[in-house]
Order: C-alpha cells, then structure tokens, then sequence
C-alpha cells in the first residue's frame, strides 16, 4: 500500500494524445490529482525522477486471450503472469475476450470469467464477450450484459466455421441489436467457408506444415470478410470494430471505408506491426508453428510497415496484441497437421516497445499519435475516456515513464530469455528498441521500475464501461436522426389515363 | 430460301475487333466464304452496296430473358418478338437463361426451354443455365448438360434469398464444380439477405414506391456479393463471369480483381450504359416503375460513363441486356409495394445503337472495340469463337450493315412507338443515335433491312457450346500446372534438442 | 474594457478535440483561468449562461486576403469589415497573406501589411508570406521573418504564370529552405502553364463567359501541380501545406500521398465544402461569376460531400476560406472575358456555420472533430496550440457558444442582406445552418451577442509564430535522424580478375 | 537468296492476337501468301516443320539504341550485332531513336542514323525521333519527317536535364504539333529537376555507388512526372505514349488514366518485367553497375510481378527493351560516381522469352496477348499493321516458330556466354526460359535457326511509316469533332437592375 498513496512525477514531459507538455503529475489514492508545475505536495510524497523522460498514459491492450482453453490446450500465460507482463511493458489494463460454447449462456460464461479474472489480475482489465450463436435469449442477456455488467462491446466470428462462426443472417441481427443497446460490434473477418476448404485442399497437397496454416486462407479471405462485415454493419447503421487487421488488403479495405463515411475502426496488433509471415517458411517447424495465428502473419514483407503507416494515419485505430501464447511443445500439437497448431502469439508486453520502434522511432508518427493508438482511442471507442487514456486531473493514475531514447538505459532487445511472459519463445526475438518503459503505475501504484515486476495478484479492477461511447455514437445516431429516407410521392395518371388502373 | 443462298456485300469496310479494312464479303449457304477485294461470285449473286456504311459481325446479347415466367407473371416479348427486336437492332445472336425452381431438375427445364425457344426464335440463340440449387444430381446434370447438351455456363444466384440463392459454401462447391468440368460460373452479384432486410426496413419507413427498390439494395449491396464471389472463385481457379454489372462500386471491384491477374469478366448492359436510376424518383409512378430491374440502375448519373469507360479500357468485357420486359400493366402489380413490381427492362433491341452512341460516338472507343463488346468478346468467352463475332472465311454469315453516320439515313431517335418489341414503353424513349443498321443477315439471311424484319420464326438454330473455352481456359489450366504449393521441408531440431520429442 | 476583465460561462459543455465535457469556463484578462464544474469568481464577473449550448474554441480561418489588391481592383472587405463579420461567424483568428509583387522585398510587404492591418482587426490574426520569386535576398528575408518577425509559413504558388509562379527548380529551392528553418511550406497547386493555354484556347472557342473560368483549369490541372509538390516536398523532407484543395482529384492525391506517410495537409474552404461549380453555367452572369475564384469550384455536384468525407476522416486537415471578396460591379470588370472577372468568394463569416451543417448536421463528424478541423488544427500546424485552439487554463480566452440545435433561436439562413461583410452577395446565399454562434469572445471580450458584433477596430492582435512546429517538425526531424541512406560496400573483384582495372 | 523464295511451315499454330488456329503458312517472295489447312504449294518449296509448336508473328521491340553515343562512350551493340541478337531471340523489327542534340537539326540527325543503320542491320527497323529543343525549325522538320520520311513518333525528355529536357511549356506545344500532324509523342517520364539535386544529395552523403542511382530517384520522380506529362497532352488531346514504364507508381498512373479514358500507351521493358533493383546493392560492383539504367529497376521486389499483371490486363499496351549495352569496362567509367556510369542494359535478344517465362509460363496470360504485347500492339500503334505483327495473307513473313514447352530442345538458360549480342554480361543471367524461339524468319528469309544466325548485315530494311494511325487517333478524332465545349448564354438581367452596367 505505500506505494499506492503519494506520488509526484517530476521532471518529464506529459504526453497526451492532442499535445505534449513539460509538467509535472501528482498522484493520490490512485487518481491524478494535478498536472503542471511547481505543484505542491504533502510532505511523505514519493517523488520519481522523470528527467529526460516521457509520462504516457499506460497502454491499453484492447485485445488479449489469458489462460483461453483453445484447440485442445490452454494458453500458459494466465491473468496473472500475462498482466504481469503487461506492466512490465507499459500496459496497464487488457480488454479480453469471454467466449461461450455455441449454446451456451453468454452471462454465464462472463461471470465464470470474472471469477477466474479477478482474483489474478496485477492491472484493471474489462471484458468483451463474443457472440457465438444467435437467439432470442442472446439478445436478452447481451442487454443484460449491457445494462449491467458493464459490456459494451460484442465480437462476432465470420470464421471458424461450425465452432463460433454466425451466418450473414446472424451477423446482421447481431449488429442490428449492437447497435439498438449501444454497443460496438467487433469481428473476427475472415470467411470461414473457405478456410475450411483451404485447409482440407493444403492438407490433400500435402502440405502440413506451419506454411500451409496461411496458404489455405490468404490475405483476400481476410479482405472479403472484412468488406462483407463493413457492409452488413453499414446497412444497420451500426459501428464495426474489425480485430486484428493482418493484411494491407483488409487493411485497405477498412480505410476505403472511412473514407466514404463508414463507421468503422481497425485494430493491428503488435504481431502484425511488428513481424511477418515470412517465418512461416521457416526450416525450423518449431520456429515456424510459433507464429501462427490467425488470421495469420502475411507473407508479404512489406505487411507491417504498411500497416503501421495506416495507423499513424488514422486509417487504423487501436492496438491490440491477440495474446494468446502457447508453449513450443503446445504447438506441436500440430507437428503434423497445421491446422492442429494451437493459435496464438505473445504481445501484451512488447506491444508499446514494438509500435515505439516501427512507428515513432522510424519516424512514421510522432509521440502523440503513439499515445492515441495506445491507450487514448482505445478508451475512447470502449467508452473509457478519460478515465483511462489519458494524464489529466481526476483520470486513473496509469501511467509509464518512458524512456525515448537511444542510450544504454533506455534500449531494450526483445528476447524470451528476459521476458516476463510465461511462455518459452517470443516472434520479436532480437528486436532492438529504443523505447521502453521505465516505471510502471496502475492507479496510483508503481508496478513496474529498475526492470522488475511488483504486483500483487487480484490488485487489478475490472473497470465497466457503459453503452453508447460518444466517440462511436454520436455520428451514430445524428445520422440516424438526419439520414431518414424520404418517399417520393408519385402521381399514377399515366395508368389512369392509358390503362383505366 | 431466295435470302440465304448467294450474298456479296459490296464497297463497305469490315470491321472486326482486332482491326478494319475495306472489303467486300461474300456469302454462300450461310457461311463467309470470302473476304476481300474483287471477289469473284457466281451469277445471281444478290449485290448489296455497303458504299460509305461498315460491316460487322452480328451483335451477340449475352444475356436475355425472353417470355421468362417471374413474380407472377410472364415477360411479353417472347422468343418470336424477342429476336424479331434483336435482328432489327443487328443482333444476330442471344443467350438466353435456363432457370429451374429449386429441386427442380435442369435438364428437363432446359428441355423445356428447348422446345419453347426452337419453334420461335429468328436467329441463331444458346442457352445459359441456372444453379438454383445443390446436390450430387444437380452434378451430374450439370456434367451431361456440358458433355451433351451444348451448354458451357453456369448462373449462381447470390440474391433472390429462400428463391433461387445459393449459399457460400454451395457457391464454393458449384464453382469447383464448373472448373471441372471446363464450364465458366456466372453469378448474379448482389447480397440477398440484405435486400430482404433492406426491403422490409423501407417498407416499414413507408417508403412502397420504385424508389425504395433502389434504396433497399444500394449499391454497395452489389459491390460486397461481386467481391465475395470473386474471392470464392479465386479460390478454386475458377473463371468467373459477373452479369449485369450496373454500378461504379462493382464495377471497380471487376476491375481490380483483373489487375490483380483474376479470372473475370464483367457484363454491364444497355440499361445501366444508356440511361441511369434517377428514374426511380420520377414522379410518374409508371416512368419510374418501368425501370426496376435487378440490381438497379443507380442514382448517380456519372454511372453510365463509368461503365463505358470501363468497357472502352477492357475492365468489362462483354455486353447483354438483361431484356426481360413487362408491359405498365404488369409493374402495376407493385403500384403499391415496390417488391411486387416484376424486375425487369427492355433492350434486346436497342443495346448495339446505345452502345455506339454512348461509346463510339462519344469517342470512348472505336469501332473495333464496338465489335469486341457487342461480338467477339461473348463469342470467345461463350466458346463460339470464330463461328461467332467475327466476319473471316468460314464463320457464320451473322452481318450487319451498319450505319455510322449522323445523317438522315443514319439516325434514330428511340421510341417505343417504333421498336419492334412487345412492351408497351422503352427506358431510352427518345434518345438519339448516330449509329444504325441498315441491314442484318443471320446466316446469309436478309432478316432486316429498309426497316422491317423479314424474318420467319423458327429459323434461328440453337448454338451448342464447347466446354473449355481457350480465352478462359488457357490460363486457368496453365496457372493450374505451374502455381503447385510447394511444401517446406521442415526440421524438428529445436524439439529433438529441446523438448525431446 | 468592461467587456474584458471576467467572465465566467456556465452552464455549457466545454467542446475540445480530444472530448466534450460538462464544465464551466472562467476567464480573467483575456485569459482562461479555469475549466471546470463549482468554480469561485471573484465579484463582479459577468456570467454567460451557456445552458443547452456547446463552449468552442473560436474558429481559425487558416486563409484569408482581405482587401487585397488584385487584377486591377480591391477586395471590398478590409480588415475592419473583415474580421467584424468573422467574429459575428464564431471565428476570432484569421491568417491572413502577404503577397510582394515579383522582384519586391518580403520583409517591406510584410511590414507594409502589418501596419494596414493592426490598425483594423476586430479579432487577432498572424500572417502567412508568399514567395513569389526567388534570389539569396529572398532566402535572407524568410529568415528574417521566421527568426524576427513571427512568421512560420511561406506559400508558393504553382499557378499565375509570369506574376506569382515559381519554376519547379524554384519550388525545390524553396521548399528545401522552408526546411532548414522550420517554416512549413504552403503551395497553391494549379498548373500555370496549363491555365495560361487553357485561357487562350477558351477565349478562340468563344467561351468568354464565368464557365470558361472552369473549363480552362478543369480538377486535373490541380491534381497534377498537388502530385507535383508533394513529389518535390518530400524529396526535401519538407512538410507541405496545400491551400484551397477543391477537386475531388486533388484531394485524391492528398489523401494517398498521406497514406504513404508524407507529410503533408489539405486545407478545403467553406466555398468548396458548402457549394460546388454548377454555378458556372448558371444563366445569370453576375450569379456565375459570383463563384469565380481561383482554382475554381468544381462541376461534379458530389465534391463539396467527397471533400467533407475527406475532412472528417483527417485526410484532409484544416479548413479556411480563401475570403477575398469583390463587389458584383467588380467581378463586372470580366463581363466579357472571363479571365478578367476578379478571382475570389466570401466565406470567413460563414465557415464554422457551413461546416456545421455539412459535417456536423449531417452526421458526418462530431463536435470534437468540428473544434479540430475549424480551430485546433490550425492552432497545432501554425504553432499557437494550445495558445489558441483549445480551451484549457492559460489558452487565450478566445471562445463561442454555439447553438447546436434547431430551433428558432439556433437557426440561420444565410444571405447578403444580414450578413456582415461588405460584399454585397453571398455564394452560400439561402443556406439553412442549424449550427450558429450565439456569442463570440475574443481574447475575454464578448464581441458578439444578440445578433450585434460590438468590436472596434485594432483591438485585435497579431499573433507571432515561432519555427519548427511540434505537430509538423516531430516526424520531419526524426525521419532526418533515422532515414540516412547507408552507402554500400562494394567491391570489385570481378574488375580485378576481368578487366584488371 | 534461297533461303527467300518459298516456305511453307507445317503443321503448327498460327497465334495472332484474336485467337489460335491449327494452319500452315506459305510464304514467297517475304510475303505470307496464304494460312490455312492443305495448302498447295509449287515444287521447290522449302518445308519447315511446325508439329509441337507454335507460330507467331516476329516480335517487334519497340525501343532500342543501337550503338548509341551517350555519357561519353558508344553502346557496344550496333545495328549489327544488335539485330542479330534481335533475331536470335524471336524479334524482327526494331524501332531505333534518332536522338539529335539540342539545336541540331532533327532532320540530319535522321539521315545520319538512316547511314547507319542500313547497311548494317539484318531484319526491318523503323525510327522514333526525339526533341531535345523547341522552336519553329524543330517544327517545320517534324513535319517533313512526318510527311517525308516514314516518321510517325516522337519522343520527349522530362529527364536529363539542360541536356535533353524540355519544359513544361515546351512540352505542351510538341504534344500539340504532333496531334496537329498525327503523330505520337513519347515521353521519357522522370522529374529531371529532382534527379539532378537527388544525385547531388547522394553525392555529398558519399553515396557514390550504382545504388546511389536508384536512391536519387525513387519511383516517385517517375511517377509524378508520367502524371504530368499525361495531363498535359490530355490538354492537347494528343495521344501519350510512356517509354520505359518502370515502376508500379508510374505503372499505376497509366492504368489509372486509361480507366479515366485518356489516350494513353505505357511501354514496358524486358528488364523492368524480368529482374528487380535489388541488384544495385549488389556486393560486387561491377554486378551492381551492369543493371544501372533510367529510369532504374526498383528494389521493390514484386514490381516485375506486378507490371506483368498490368500487361496481361491491357493496363500497359507494348513491350520493348531500351536496349542500349556498355561493357563491363565501360560501365566502370563511374565506378567512383554513380553518375558517370553509362546507362543501359542488354535485352533486345531475350525480351520474347522472358515475357513468355514470367508472363505465359506464370499463367498470367495467354499466347494471344503474348503476342498482342510482343508485336501487334506495337505495329498497330506506330501504324505498321497488318504489315507486320499479324500472320495474315499479304502481310509481310515475318515469322518465329516457337517452342512452348518445358523440353530438352525448348528450354533455355539465358547467359552472356551464349547470347548473341556483343555486351560481355547478362542483366538476366541464369534465367530458365520454357519457350524459345527455334526457327525466325525475317520477310521470308530463314535468318536463325538451330541455334545459329545466318542473318547478312544490310539485309533488314527500313519500314516507313505514315501518321494518323487508326489505333490511336480514330478516337482522338472523334473526340475532337464531338466535344466542343459549348458556350452558355448568360444573360446581364441582375446587373442591368442592380448596377445599371
């Protein structure tokens, strides 16, 4: 607790999304108290040196999948060692994802995940909750869900046929009722009719290893489902969250949509951003297994900087990571068939160090736009803003000290070796960065600082979030004011004359 | 008889796609025999004198209807009145759709058709057929329709939900399908579970009149289900051919899919090249009823010059009709409930003069493109090539004499007091055209000249089609041969060493 | 003074780019001094009720040229009239240009320009320069203006052959000198020499009327000389700025060269945004070349929605007006040749008002995206965030209440007889707006209310601007650390052995 | 002389660009007098034959520089070795610029390069002619080229500045002669001014190598001035041709144009469809310097993938080499100065077959369109058709039996140490092709066969050509006649009541 009470940061620059500014931030009871200078403290206040140093808000991981049962396994970083890692990156809560089994309650899953969540957090997570089937009692307990559980957003799976995926017909009814409650749709885009296919065809080719995995659903499967959910949400007037965007061609897909007035947001993820699906080709099947995921990592090696130049743009919005990790043995699960590889990659602690080093450090976006992709837009789309997101009085004291510089101190290589993570390898081994997190602080309390973890389990919160994000519905729903279709009134004296109707 | 024996078609220039040049051409028992200067001919060769004018190959429209059964109600121009309009437009040829009901079996409704059609038709025509629905017995008719019947195309609905559409994964497996047995799939490219919705959300806002068809499947409705069939198609090496392209979004994607080395082909249609869906707010119930077809003409008036520019550059390919015409009578069926208004549009007739006029004389394209899209490029695609849309030693005697001059001969205003078709109105009602034909030959026929069709019913031949036509499948089966998956040979070193597997 | 000393607005909600919130707004000379809900005022402080209403930075006009002197004759509206009527529209800063004549000196026309100024602006404002010709004593005084005299942005014109345009080789010149002094380089992207012919070939046409004006420089004359600078821009890592962006094309080019991570930004105007081209051709002469203004308004009916699309999406940035307003006996002076009808529109009264309605009214943005486009952006780009811009404590008390609603109080059709400009049309002429200022404050000066501007002249400030904008130059500099081209080692073995070199 | 009088080839293909049939061709006297089955031929014809392979029209390569003086030294192939190779590989004409200096007259130029080449080559040739300045001489001299001496195209420099670049302004006034006297301009489309600074920039960082020649313009010189240089004669209404497109941004901005209906044609190169721009950062100096041309091949390594889908899809139109060789030892006049090395690569032997590798063996396109790109196109552009590009009666026999398939025979590994041109390395080293030419034959003489060349020097002749060619200009024309711009009647009403003008 004595880290909790009191703490002034001195010295650094406040990074906010729309601006940075030399300033101090004084911290009490877990809330900002003060931003700015020469701001007084009671005495016994910790004061941390942030010379020479950024103060971010602490990222936002909108996309994770701790201890997920999955294709036979279960994912080894759970929500303990995976918010640990968290932190230790500089992110200082997660967004995951609570799956029901077709059929199953959606209210019910949702608690068991509470319950299993709560008590081994180390940061403030939330939760959406997937929508994998479709009925009249889905659409209770989303309401449900909503109005007091403090959900308000909902993924549905164009993929994964037979297990989560809904038809166009559901997916439609399912964002009709996102949008009739106030929640933002979010999709898995790939078509999972012909992944099924593929899969079957690669494996009649004989072709069984980690390649296969992206050969039977390249990027245009990501594309099409990607413009297929853009255009069903479109026609509900209802907003559309694509996860992990993988390709340039899905990619693409979402920026054209902006551009003609879509109410649509696309999430990279650090994988994404970070590395490509050249590894795939690698000789080495246990190096070649660990990148699988799906969708999966593109050949194309130009992927990632063409995403990260999107996102600096503001065609893509937020950054996830799809954490989902597998040990190298789970993952040869699959050793001779891909598609029993286990799904899923590492993120969660090297997202922030990641998108600093492809995005800031190569010059593609400035500070500010690095926050905003970080933390701010995703607290603003899950309608957490500003208390998440953002270093201003009254927000939540999540916050980083960040080291921007190229110096011995502040220059982290990537390596599973050093990680906090608890799986056994990690796909940016060998990244150099040059922007890493110094010290770490969820609401008040420092978490992270001289290159250790010190959280407790259960010292997270799960944060609700309410239905209707300004960020999201206000275009939303002034559209649905304005847009009304008018009938014409037609006149049918041509019949009456010519054809006595 | 008199007509077929001996033609020389004297002083004119023939114009085939790939260049022109003056020439006569002389014709014996239907067939070209020669073409060239100072041909010599036997004696009581009929001389027509082609001095000033062009001679093309017989339009070919890709796509008509005629006396179609649909939305209760039969289409007025039947196989009689329908080529009767064709010849006197120079179209030669039609390709007419087989559509079966669902569980209905294809090879006694193209016997049917067969049967309708033979008895009435005034020049040559083949037939098209629907895959209304899918199990191993729609297989193997569709195999013995290729294998005996003369049939090499396939149309797959996208839309027309619980009618005629087929599912993603059925699309997957009657695409497959057609690769196999060297057929091209067509589909009809527009979302059906959206236009359900969509037509029930504007019959609830009100909205009954021909306006709210446009309005419930905008055009983005048509562009997804393009991108998706396409996607699907790729998948399986399959060509694709996407009828009634009718507006700039599906367009595009045509387009770029060919860019990207895609198999497709788009068909737009007189009615999208020569007039627009501005109609639908007329306020005229009749004028605006008489121009709902399906996919809609489109709102933007900047459409029609899209589409032809797309068609001057190769993007699309081919031209057709979609003719299927319904008196004012009949759309009064839906006076008040737009989705009762039977779906359809003239244009059999007209399609040649509307596309010289929007294309040629617009100086969009010249007059070898005019053939390529009107002829040669249907002939190739269809397998009927040279027999087909083009005037060489050898192929069918299908001329036109055609005028390409603004001067009185040479000049028709559009009408439907003066169109020899069945319907009582016409959607390009009083547009001008500067190219006509004078004279049309159907198999060494004179079938139309001086204006009036001398042609009897029953005198057309059905065209039988062979499977694998070499335009589509020549790189279909290439890229089939060379574009093998190649696995990677993996190594397993990392387990043996690490995790002793 | 009254007026000036404190004000405290209550009751409103506070509307930033980053988030709204409910709060109230005190301000002590001229100064914010507090943002938030129960603040302490001393006695005596004027309360605003701001109940129902929006509290938004006071908009930036990014480009005006108020009696200017140009083709014979001079704007009507000064900068007394000027800037009278952009308070009365909620703008309180206008940029503003000085433009010497070819051969003359920057710092004397900026001189010259600020003393006319100073004396009349009813609000504050700073000054753009343009470079109209190019020596080392021009080189000399922009460093001057940029380390002396507040001025951070040049503009360079493409267009007006032998008066103003640069020579592609100048252009490199002087982007690359805007660089390595932190201005940022603005363009006005036309094709001179194109225009120059275009001009001639319209007048032998007989085109002499407003419609030529279009006809001669038609959307891809701007998109070329857009393609162009930008080319040239970023082989100097130059940061650019393209003025008036009003085609469809030009925005095109601006938008894709964005995605490709260039550093450049698109100011539509309220002309563009709020009409279109069509009015060349109307039959009125005086109505068409109302419109006149250069590059013109484009034809295409569907831009001014392209470029909002655009705009909301931060594809394009910022928005001004290019307000330059001749008198219709003025624009007399090219009744019978085109080219001499004096160039430019009104718009600094209307701005915010029109882009309300276009992009807020019609759902295209929010409120906070309205505060970027019309105010913070221009702030940040200029480099006087969060000086002006922003509402927060130490900004400058330039603020509006704004009525967001439509009702009888919040509701304006525009026209020439109740504006406040001197000229004596208005191209937005019977536009209903249902976003309007219902008081402006300049600097903690209420100079609007109840429908009367009460400012007096030379009240207003001129702002300096210091070089090297963060928002700009963060990216520009890093991308000049990291992006050094490496040489490569080569070797030459092969000389060695083969040619014995 | 024997090898002239009569042939007939057996039992092959005939492919032109419209389809495929089983004939044999007769030829005598260098003319093809008759294709078809069961031809009767005299005693004494020599009989090649076909059986297994295909016949096509001999390639024309549409750009070379034969023993060109440029950068200080002479291209080591001439019009002997040069059209030797050609033969060699399949091609039977080549087009030739004529590149006068600045001032020089283009008239004596021509003669000159007539001298030249006559006497030396050993298949047909014709002559492009570059302006490198502009005043009314150059004028007058186009004109007799035009109308005297088989000249039907021009080629223009947006590059090499104060050497052979025009300016803008120049550059509209050549496009405007040669639409006045139905010519073809051709444009070598990169931003001369960037090229000269960019070269200076890599200089001064100590970038001296062939590296330094791509990095001092990057594909966005390119692209920015084939955008300008297609607006400008868009202006004009004068048909573009691009020489040398070699990237997918310039490569983009044809097909984008070509969509938009612009007349214009864009060249690729053998080198640019069969190798990349990584080369340039070879290790090995000499390797590096071998691939140094302008514009550069791209290090972007899917750009030949890329540009062949453009031709395979009708976005680009010809296909030529730039073939214009220096020697190792000469290259390495630059080895300290990238802008010293001798630009130009090898080409004109091996264009046909690596088109057909990367193009027909890839399954991106058809032997038609191979055909389209290697001949036809290009007679039809430059008005040579059916003379050449065409297997027809009549037109002249220049013919390529050639052999498709993967065998022992049809198989060829490209290498400097088998080609037959006089440069001492390959720019395509290595490369297996799957089809090759077996027998050539030039106007009816055998001129290569079983490996060897038996071409005399002197043999080939000059082809003229005349200006209008229908495939370019039929709707130029058209255009010209039917879009006048018409003037609108303005009336003064308003001013004759408000002003009283």
């Amino acid at each position: 607790m004595a880290h909790k009470s009191r703490i002034l940061i001195k010295g650094g620059k406040v990074v906010n999304e729309e601006c940075s500014e030399r300033a101090d931030v004084y911290v009490e009871d877990g809330i900002i108290q003060a931003v700015g200078l020469d701001l007084q403290t009671p005495a016994g206040t910790r004061v941390i040196d942030a010379r020479g140093n950024l103060i971010l808000p602490g990222g936002i991981d909108t996309h994770t999948h701790m201890e997920l049962a999955f294709m036979g396994t279960v994912a080894v970083d759970d929500f303990y060692t995976g918010t640990k890692a968290a932190v230790a990156g500089g992110t200082t809560m997660i967004l995951d994802f609570v799956i029901p089994q077709k059929g199953a309650s959606l209210l019910e899953a949702y608690e068991r995940w509470r319950n299993t969540a709560d008590r081994k957090v180390c940061c403030d997570y939330s939760l959406h909750v997937a929508v994998t089937w479709w009925d009249e009692s889905v659409k209770r307990e989303m309401e449900t869900l909503v109005q007091e559980k403090g959900v308000n957003s909902f993924k549905m799976f164009l993929a994964y046929k037979n297990v989560f995926m809904l038809s166009d017909h559901e997916l439609y009814s399912a964002f009709s009722h996102c949008k009739d409650i106030g929640a933002i749709a979010q999709v898995h885009a790939e078509n999972g009719d012909l992944i099924a296919e593929g899969a079957k065809k690669m494996l009649s080719l004989g072709i069984t290893g980690p390649e296969g995995h992206e050969l039977c659903r390249p990027e245009e499967v990501e594309a099409e489902a990607t413009q297929r959910a853009i255009t069903i949400a479109h026609s509900v007037n209802c907003p559309l969250y694509v996860v992990h965007v993988m390709s340039k061609s899905a990619a693409k897909v979402v920026a054209s949509a902006r551009r003609n007035g879509r109410v649509v947001f696309g999430e990279p993820i650090a994988a994404g951003l970070g590395t490509d699906g050249t590894h795939y080709w690698n000789k080495d099947w246990a190096h070649a297994a660990g990148f699988v995921m799906g969708p999966p990592l593109r050949p194309d090696p130009s992927t990632p900087g063409y995403l990260m130049d999107l996102l600096a743009n503001d065609d893509l919005s937020v950054t996830g990571t799809d954490n989902c990790t597998f040990s190298v043995c789970q993952k040869a699960l699959g050793k001779d068939d891909f598609t029993k590889i286990p799904n899923g990659v590492n993120g969660v602690e090297d997202r922030m160090s990641v998108i600093w080093e492809k995005g800031v450090h190569s010059g593609k976006m400035d500070e500010n736009r690095f926050v905003a992709v970080t933390s701010s837009n995703a607290a603003k789309l899950f309608n957490l803003y500003p208390q998440k997101g953002r270093i201003a009085k009254g927000s939540d004291a999540d916050l980083v000290i960040w080291g921007p510089k190229s110096c011995c101190v502040c220059f982290r290589v990537i390596s599973a070796k050093t990680h906090h993570q608890a799986v056994d390898y990690n796909i940016f081994e060998g990244m150099v960065c040059h922007g890493v997190p110094l010290v770490t602080i969820s609401r008040g309390r420092v978490v992270y600082e001289h290159g250790r973890v010190v959280a407790e389990p259960g010292t997270g919160r799960f944060i609700p979030r309410k239905p209707c994000a300004e960020f999201v519905y206000k275009r939303i729903k002034q559209r649905e004011e304005v847009r009304a279709h008018a009938s014409v009134h037609h006149c049918y004296s041509k019949f009456t004359v010519a054809y006595d109707l």
